[in-house]
């Protein structure tokens, strides 16, 4: 795996839906970065088991978490903790860039 | 725990030594930002259970993988996998803010 990448060319944008475009990941982790064009969301949804972070790479739109919704823009953080309700919008009109990390992999969870 | 931080309002550099500002943590993870001024350095070294990942916010330097050292800039992202040589130098004349996860959180592996 390339252990060196940019996040400034790491994009994808799609009128069909948000992208998701990989940058590494583990056992213990995926890091990815998703491209919202405007008008696209991550609906609201949780993970019983995994932490996920989104970091605001550019744009801006709303993070929910639980029952708290606020508007984000480049630099914003946020952290839902696993069990919790959490969604992104992108209601601006320019495209919303994010990192995101996951924790653990629920692509590996059987194996854990 | 808060949930909505900014990344850019999280800095704090000393002439002593790089500063670590604590961001967000659980059992799966913690995610802190390193602060490092001019000729700062974290010495290579390694974790044998935990992934980590840098992503520089803000300035340059170089970062170690094994025996893989590059220059970093804004936006570069590197991962060093568990039981990787890595570290971190600030060879430039101005700060270098990192944004830093480690999973999992070695402050819990007593209790994995």
């Amino acid at each position: 795996m390339q252990t060196f990448k940019d996040v400034q060319s790491t994009e994808r944008f799609s009128v069909e839906k948000m992208q998701k475009i990989a940058l590494f990941e583990s056992r213990n982790f995926f890091c990815d970065v998703y491209c919202l064009s405007p008008g696209q969301t991550q609906k609201p949804h949780k993970h019983l088991h995994e932490d996920k972070i989104y970091l605001v790479l550019q744009g801006s739109g709303s993070v929910l978490i639980e029952d708290d919704e606020r508007p984000v823009q480049e630099d914003d953080i946020c952290f839902a903790p696993a069990g919790s309700i959490h969604g992104v919008r992108n209601n601006s009109d320019k495209g919303l860039k994010l990192l995101v990390f996951m924790t653990p992999n629920p692509n590996y969870s059987q194996s854990r």
